[in-house]
């Protein structure tokens, strides 16, 4: 499996690049909410991957604090430094207007997305934390994918990734994302179950934690009632279980998905696979209310990202909450940490 | 709509019936524990039904307090003001198992229901909470009902009832219970969807709720997305939503489940209804963190439970947790008063 290779000049704190996300919605608010605060600066260094321009001059109208150096991409690794740091996409003729749909802006995201992916795949970051996106803007600005997932997938060449969510000691990894719940049914396969699993497993594994114990929810209410209400866990989910194990995975179940969520957050099991969207997010948001940090697995990078939208009917108003841009980017230091430690021999 | 009839010498605190459940589970003990404190004293007067005998005898054995009269069902009219007493079913010849499947449990357990229901329908009782029975249980002992809710409909003789969940101010109603998820995709029709909605309005404001805002969860990831994840929001959903709102119905959605039911919870609606039973009981689960109480809408009599199953493998051990239990009888008088209150002709 690929790895994140920290360049070997890097410092203990790591480096992670932060996209602002579409600059018409509330993602460079809340960027330079989180690195001006102590929490981040003392997990990371900040590298916020914007248009420069466009960034001092929400800030100045927003009332918040960007005495930070704009760098080039060749500068960044001359200046280890610095606390904080823009690395300038130069990607908005114009100045963006708050709340507003446009391709302009749809394609300024975009920029920041792939020069940070960049960033991380040649070594100069560490990881990447990114805003949220708005989905009309970036098709306006002639993105093929639905989201970030798909989008980094394709930028790092790499297989399916699977969409996390760290919410405190509770994780959820889902098996389908965007499509409708009946093709989510007929996505349960057990190809796809195993495949899902040894995923999980590895990069659970990369980011510390030894022996993940792993649940698998169930499809159907009483996950199937062995067999009377749907018998997809008969068919597909249980040999997939079966074969795991065999493999050396810890994972059990299907376990009924409406007491599984709250058994993992009590310490039962360090990860759920979840069958579908909303099984494995309304358990995520009721739980966390509202603290979750997405983190794509299967990339060669390490990628988190906050658990809301653009939105963009607050952008402007400096109202934003910036928790889960701190959150997001406070794990992906954690994670780097984790993976590194993970990369040190065992001491004899 | 049928409404419950207090008999006219009803004094303040309701007379709530408690069935025992299958007899090889908890469900004794966490009755008697939940009648010797003085929380349900205060707010009800407590009818156990069960076989007399086996119940002492399992108070004995566990070390809790049954000093309770026993009566017959004829008896129970003449003393109105005892705190708990003890209806007998005598439906057992010899004592149960703890953590046994059996018929004769089985059997007990359904005797114990049909008595509280007749008792409820014909006055004498105001309400009804019930332990938990074993399915397997009860179809050994002949019954071909899934569950408590398929069993009081007929016994009440009503129409389709739906299964709600009562967790501190969310109250989330179940479109669809025990079917497979494929089914329940199948089910989710504007016809059913309006009278679910119509249904919940009448239970709610006959609970006390003057305007019930109803949101309704969408089926597919994003509620659909216009159209992207799925089209049963637009073509059955939407449309249900419509002529509902056209008969004076507070109800608006579809919504996106993931963050609808955190919504809720926070106060923006008062009921939401689930398109399918792991969507509104992850989030129930999640959110009460196991003190949830199952109120059954549709029926003439009050009918509340507890949310958890007969936990055989801890019957026996006087360690069972009975805060479901005691929630769930409150909850039966608080709505017993609630719909007294709504009987009174506002003052003028």
């Amino acid at each position: 499996m690929n790895r994140v290779t920290p360049s070997s000049t890097s410092p203990k704190r790591p480096r992670i690049g932060i996209t602002t996300g579409d600059p018409a919605g509330i993602g460079p608010e809340i960027v330079l909410k989180s690195v001006a605060g102590g929490e981040v600066r003392s997990a990371a260094r900040a590298v916020i991957i914007s248009d420069a321009r466009e960034l001092k001059r929400q800030a100045s109208k927003l009332g918040l604090p960007c005495p930070y150096r704009t760098v080039t991409r060749g500068e960044l690794a001359s200046c280890p430094e610095e606390d904080v740091l823009i690395c300038d996409t130069a990607s908005l003729a114009e100045p963006v207007e708050w709340g507003k749909v446009s391709a302009a802006a749809g394609r300024s995201a975009l920029s920041s997305i792939e020069e940070g992916t960049r960033l991380c795949l040649d070594g100069t970051l560490d990881a990447l934390a990114t805003a949220p996106i708005n989905k009309e803007a970036v098709k306006l600005a002639g993105c093929p994918h639905p989201g970030h997932t798909e989008m980094l997938a394709e930028l790092c060449g790499s297989g399916q990734p699977l969409m996390c969510f760290f919410a405190g000691d509770l994780r959820v990894v889902l098996l389908t994302i965007h499509v409708s719940l009946a093709q989510a049914i007929k996505a349960v396969t057990c190809e796809r179950v195993v495949s899902a699993l040894a995923l999980t497993d590895r990069e659970m594994r990369r980011f510390g934690l030894r022996a993940p114990r792993i649940a698998v929810a169930g499809l159907n209410p009483h996950a199937g009632e062995s067999g009377l209400f749907g018998r997809e866990e008969i068919e597909q989910i249980a040999p997939a279980i079966e074969e795991c194990r065999a493999l050396g995975i810890s994972v059990s179940g299907p376990f009924p998905s409406d007491t599984l969520f709250v058994r993992a957050a009590r310490g039962e099991f360090d990860v759920v696979l979840a069958c579908y969207h909303d099984q494995g997010l309304i358990a995520v948001k009721c739980l966390s209310f509202g603290e979750s940090v997405n983190v794509t697995l299967g990339l060669p990078i390490i990628r988190t990202s906050v658990d809301h939208g653009t939105a963009f009917d607050i952008a402007g108003l400096a109202v934003a909450d910036h928790n889960s841009m701190v959150e997001a980017i406070n794990l992906a230091a954690h994670l780097v940490a984790a993976a590194r430690d993970g990369e040190r021999p065992v001491p004899v």
